[in-house]
Formats: structure tokens, sequence, C-alpha cells
């Protein structure tokens, strides 16, 4: 049994690229742009701003990764963090009675922005299928509810047929809202995403699992949907805001033990679900140590038994926190096939493939230019806390205040400054693992380099 | 199927008792104190100050009832809310070869003080049991883990024995603190009683439920544990904190739906798992209308099925949701033998007895004279908001601050408050439930009302 052998480490051989000149955007390093799965997306290095064409729906998606860059510390298409932005645009539709979906003119279209960051374990598989696969599905899954989401409130029915005169009055006691629909369309896309990577992997026998952080502009809202351990944090002059919590098995100990609790086959009797400060070994048989179990948020003593002296469903502190042994993020996409090493025990029914999704009211906000969303993967938080990340994004962005790339510059300071002592932050941090970062201006830009 | 009538209504029906005289304090209302099951506690009416003996554990424990009161308008003993508290004492133990706890004098007691309020459904029998036992068990769960609270830091093995040189910094990298182990003993005190209660009604051929919310001051710091829809708070001159969440079908409907998706047969057949804004009918049948399952914080939309005509899992808003069209908690203690009516449906595999606790660490908090929390039943915050109790809190405090039994007429106030147009508060909000109030000061007080 190995711990932490799915988090590959990398550290950057090379120098960081050079910032950028002023002009039409290039990524400064590889950057894939989403593709359809089994679509006609064109491939790697191909012009990010094309439309592409959708085969399967039928319809135009303007992709355009112009304005916000993806910054991997020049990693190669196939590295295990993956990610992908784009425009967002879901059909209006309207309810018929032979043909259910009728799609409307474009002007009809409700458009969004969308980001996405995927941190692969096991190969990049999974973190590639999800960077050309989950924006595709959740526009599915919007464009399935878009004609509640329109509505001033979202009908109990989406025909906007009234069954009971009263039936509004239940959709506004349980205040269902549009926003409530854009969350049910993320969770539902994340699932649907799951289930294609799960399907796909196993038909191309491959395997792996990825992390999925995603962020929707869309109506005068962000939407930051996360499952894994990458993070999101609003930054303004005044402000530091977490916009998602991390899943590992550290933070989802109880519902993981809970489950081991219903369904003990689950660990193979090669596994205890109790947890232990460190791992149990002979001499402490009769011994009363702490411990927990799953119903439990504090700590007690118990007697222990060999059944305690198995290997701990999860094991490890902080960073090196196992799940089975095996794997450091409780939720995320793909991982069907994965296996405890040398056994025949499955991850996946521990994992969720479902997002935690926070909501951001930005008209409601008094927005600034400087306001920013910075979506990075673990490499980054690694080394640098919330407050460092909100130093550093202040001090770029006031120093750079006409720079029309300033952005996409600070998106790669930040990734610099996980590199060791010549990082611009001075403080000497060096991360081994991947590093991708997103910088979104909540203020929509004048300039080549604006966000959403 | 019913819904709602488990929650007894309570009108009081003659005036509330007049304001205390000052002078030695009697509960204005009968005040059962606390007693031992099985124990030889005297009965209702018996001098709450006397030392209760404590045949099952040989020793003494000093209940002291006359620093706090209980005030529950005018309530019988056999009313469905009851009450609990007074000073518990906890024994230090030592480890020994032959006889493992070896009781030390007096002079080695651990000394904290319990309040506790229980709101029982379907009858009193559960919340009687629970206010004659839940302290007991903690007693007993806190004396099995003292040597590990009175260390500097909980040892990794009970005895103090040290198996690995480095045992120390697994516990110290876990962040296990004295209060985890206080923590681990409520919640393992809940279930403890929850245990005694389905044993005792079960004996006596008696039924019912209760909620539980328990404050417990020890070594410095507060805990509240709650397992129900009471609710405590925090006042202070410019804060108001929660100290308390409820729990209630629709506060834990995903932990129930959860449950029913992974046992569907918990449903008998009879409900449906899914919830919806109102209960479906036949004219809704292939339509497609709002929906939420156990995954979905938001909303989205299904076609429905002749399976979403069932009966809800989970139905009605607010204060009228309820539980297999049952009961309006989700955790608590007892219920053993509680079926939906006219099935063999039972609702105890959905409930938790296990509380949610909250710490608050009073010696950083810089306390006041007029710091206090409140502890109430939610029959008083069904017609008060936090933010009316604290308002009627400090006002009274401030026009009462050399009263020595000002704390037990603020909580009488605050009862007199839910009973309409001629309340104190003047609003005119009128509760038909119980209503139970303790008003616990955080600073030691010099007279005879003092807190803990």
């Amino acid at each position: 049994m190995s711990a932490g052998w799915f988090r590959r480490r990398f550290l950057p051989g090379g120098p960081l690229p050079a910032p950028l000149p002023p002009g039409p955007r290039a990524s400064p390093v590889p950057y894939r742009r989403p593709r359809f799965l089994r679509g006609a997306g064109s491939g790697p290095g191909a012009d990010a701003a094309r439309p592409v064409r959708c085969p399967a729906r039928g319809h135009t998606l303007p992709w355009n990764a112009g304005y916000a860059e993806v910054i991997n510390a020049e990693k190669s298409e196939f590295n295990e963090d993956q990610a992908a932005c784009g425009k967002l645009c879901i059909r209006r539709c309207e309810f018929g009675m032979e043909e259910e979906w009728l799609a409307l003119g474009s002007q009809e279209f409700l458009t969004g922005h969308y980001w996405a960051l995927f941190d692969g374990h096991g190969g990049p598989a999974a973190a590639i299928l999800a960077a050309n696969t989950l924006h595709s599905c959740l526009r599915r899954q919007l464009e399935a509810v878009v004609e509640g989401m329109v509505a001033p409130q979202p009908p109990l029915h989406l025909s906007g047929r009234c069954v009971c005169p009263s039936d509004p009055q239940f959709v506004e006691e349980k205040g269902i809202r549009a926003e409530d629909l854009v969350i049910g369309a993320l969770e539902s896309a994340f699932q649907e995403c799951d289930e294609v990577i799960g399907r796909e992997l196993e038909a191309s026998g491959q395997a792996g699992g990825c992390t999925a952080l995603v962020a929707v502009s869309l109506q005068g809202k962000l939407y930051v949907a996360n499952a894994g351990d990458s993070r999101a944090i609003l930054v303004r002059r005044n402000e530091i805001r977490p916009l998602s919590s991390e899943f590992t098995p550290e933070t989802e100990r109880q519902r993981i033990q809970q489950l081991a609790f219903v369904y003990p086959q689950l660990l193979g009797g090669e596994f205890t679900r109790l947890e232990f400060p460190r791992r149990l070994k002979g001499d402490d048989l009769g011994q009363k140590v702490l411990f927990r179990d799953h119903h439990m948020s504090g700590w007690g003593y118990k007697r222990v038994g060999k059944a305690d002296l198995k290997y701990p469903l999860i094991h490890g502190q902080g960073r090196q926190a196992r799940l089975l042994g095996t794997l450091a993020v409780s939720r995320g996409l793909g991982d069907h096939q994965l296996r405890v090493l040398d056994t025949n025990i499955p991850l996946k029914p521990f994992l969720l493939a479902v997002p935690q999704v926070t909501v951001l009211d930005m008209d409601q906000m008094g927005l600034q230019e400087e306001d920013v969303v910075v979506m990075a993967t673990d490499g980054l938080w690694d080394v640098l806390s919330n407050e460092q990340v909100a130093r550093l994004v202040r001090g770029f962005l006031l120093g750079h205040p006409e720079d029309p790339h300033r952005f996409s510059e600070l998106a790669q300071m930040l990734v610099q400054s996980t590199q060791g002592k010549d990082s611009p932050s001075g403080e000497g941090q060096v991360s081994y693992d991947d590093v991708s970062v997103f910088v979104i201006p909540l203020l929509p830009q004048s300039q080549g380099d604006s966000g959403c």
C-alpha cells in the first residue's frame, strides 16, 4: 500500500515565459482550447478564438479564450493540470406539442462565461476529458432549465402551465430563485461529466481522475462550483472572501466514515473505519487510545482490539492525508477504475462528483476595477495563504493600473511566486506540485485582457 | 396520515406568575430537580439544593438548582417541555493495575455546571427520562476521559504511557485539545441517553421523543450541544451570536434523502424521496416540475412519473415541514417506537441522537456583567427573532442593574413576551407552543441568582 503516489510532482525545469507583449493575445504556455467530446473541435494550437461547430447539438459555440489566460507553468498538453475557459451560449427554448424544444434565433441566446481548472491524478486522461466535456454538459443542463431561469420566478411547471392557482405561492414559499436552477444545473453537469468520463476511460482502457473547480458568470452572478482541493477566492481592496471549500479525506471524514459504517464491506476487511492519531501497532493492544468514529466531531478513548490495528480508512495529516491509503481528495471526476494497490477495493464509492456551489451577486457588490477572483489548483495554495495571494494581487494591480494585460501577467506572477527564492513575493516558497491560476476581473474591462 | 399532531399545542390558561419577591428563591413554576434514573433521588417538590446520593456511582452529586431558574409558563411536571440544571461534579480518576479507576478525594473533583432543555413530542415520557438521565450519562462519559482533560494535552494513551516517543507529536499534529474530549463526551452521552430512553420506554410500554439542548460550563469554556429545534444565543452589548443550529427535516434534507437513496426500503413503498414545492397529483403527470434530490442544493426540473405522486419523505414548509408526514424535528432522543400513522414504517432510522456542539472560550472573551446566554425551546423562537430577544435582554438588564434575581425575572419576562398583546415587548406575538427559557449570566454573580 502506498501513500501519495497519485499526486505527480512537477518542478518546472526551465525559465517561466517572459512577460507578454501588448496586442492580440496568445497563451504563454501550450493551451488547449476546449473542444467537444466526439465533436469536430480542432486540436492543440488551433486559433483559440475561432468558433467551434458542435455536431451533437447542431449549433455554434463561439469559444473565445482571449479574454482570460490560462497560466500553468510551461506544462504540456498532457499535464495533469488542465484548464478551459470561454463564452457559454445557452439557447433559449420553447415548449411545443410535437417537438418539445424549439430553438429560437441566436438573438435569444443567454450568454455567460466559463472558467475551469482540473487537477488530474493517475495520469492526465480524466482532466483532459473534463476540460473537453464539462462545459458541454453544463450548457445542456442549463438549456434544459433556461425557460425557468429567464422567468420572473422559476415556475413550478417548466411549461409555464399552472395546474393549481396557488402554484406560484408554493415556489415563493420555498424561496426558489433563478440562481437555484443554475446551481442545480452545475450539480447535474458535474455528475453527467463524471459518467461520461467513466464510460470514455473504460472504453479506451485508461484510468485516472481529477478535481474540478468551475466559475460561471451568468445574469450578473458568479457561480463557483468546486469538487476537490483547488480553491477560489475573491480579492477586493478591503476584503478577502473564500469562494470554495476544499474536499479532502480530512474535511469529509464524517461522511466517509458514515458510508463505511453503513457498508462495512466497502473496506474489504483490510481497513478500519475509526480514526486514530497514528496507525496503531501490537504494543497498543489493550490500551485506551484517542479515537473518532463517524458520529463524533470530538475525540474519545477506546480500548484497542485486534481489528483496530488494520490500516485506517483515512490516514495521515494535512496534505499527507489519504483515503484508503491512496487518494488525497474526496470529490472529483473519474476514478471509476481506481482500486487500492494490490487489492480489489474500489475508491469510487467514497468519492462524490457533486460540487459545492457558491454564488456571488456581482450586481449588488459595487464592484471596483481591481476586484478579482483568483482560481488556482492546490499547488498555489500549498505555499501561499489567501492573505499572501491577496497581498500580491493588490500590490501588482496597484503597480500596473493601465496595462491591458495585467490580469494575465498577474496570474503568471502568482505561478512564479511558487518557484522559490527568486519569486516576486520574495518569500522563497517552492511548490513541487503543478500550479495553474486564473485571475478573473469582475468588472468588464475595456481592453483585450478584460474578464467576464 | 396526519401532519403536525406530534407537537402538542399549549396556550396558557391562567395568568403568569407575579414577579418574584427578593430573598431565597423557589421556582415560580413546578420545577423538578433532576434525579438519577433508578437512583435514590427524591421526587418533585423536594429541596432542590439538597445533595443527591447516586447509588450507581457511590458518590455525592451536589445538585444546586438555586442559581438559575427554569421558567416554563406554569406547566405541570408532566408537560412536554422539561428542564434540568445543576452542578456537575466529575471525579478525577487514576489508572491502576488491578482496579482501573481509583477515585480520589473530593478535592480532586472537576466541577462544572449543566443546563438542559428537553422539548417532548408524543407525550412527556422521553423528555422526563432525558431530564433525569442525560446529566448522569454526561458525568460518566466525562469521568472516562477526565485524565486526558486535565493533562496539558490529551495523551494518545489515556494511561499516560508513551508507546512511541513521537506520540505527543501525533496528537499535536491532529490539534487535539481538552475541549475535543468534552465534545466527544457530550456526543457519546447523548447517544447513551438515547439508548437508555429506548430501553426504558419499551420496558414501560410508553412512547415519545424529545429534543435536547444542553449547556455545560467547564474549565473556563461553555459547551452548547443541540439535537433538535431549540436554540441558544449569546447576547452581549454589541454582539448577538447563535450558539446552536436547528435540526429539522428541512435543514437536514440532504442527509435524510441520502439515507432513503441508500436504503429505499425505509420508505415502505409509501413515500417518494424527492422534494417538490408541493405534493404532486394526477394533473401533474407527464409535466416537468421543480424538484430536488439528495445530491442537490439547487433545483432542477423532472418529468413527473407515477412514483412521484407518492407522499414526499419531507413535506411542508418552515414550521409545517414534516419528516414522513409525522415529525417536525430530525434530531433528538427517543422515538424508538414511533411509526408513521397506520403503517409499520419507523421514523427512528432517519433521526440522529448526536448533537452539534459549539464551544465558547469564556476566558478569552473579556466578559461583562450583562453578557448572557439565552436558551429556549422553539416556542420562544417561533415568535421572537434573535434580535428581538437581544433587545429585550439588553433593555431589561439595563433597567435592573442591582436586582439579585434579575436573570430569573428576565427569563420569566421572555416567556411572557410570547403571550400576546399585553406582553412586555408590546409586539403582540402569541406562541401556542410550550415555552421554556434559561438565561445564563456568563460572569460569576455575587448574589443568589448568579450563574456559571
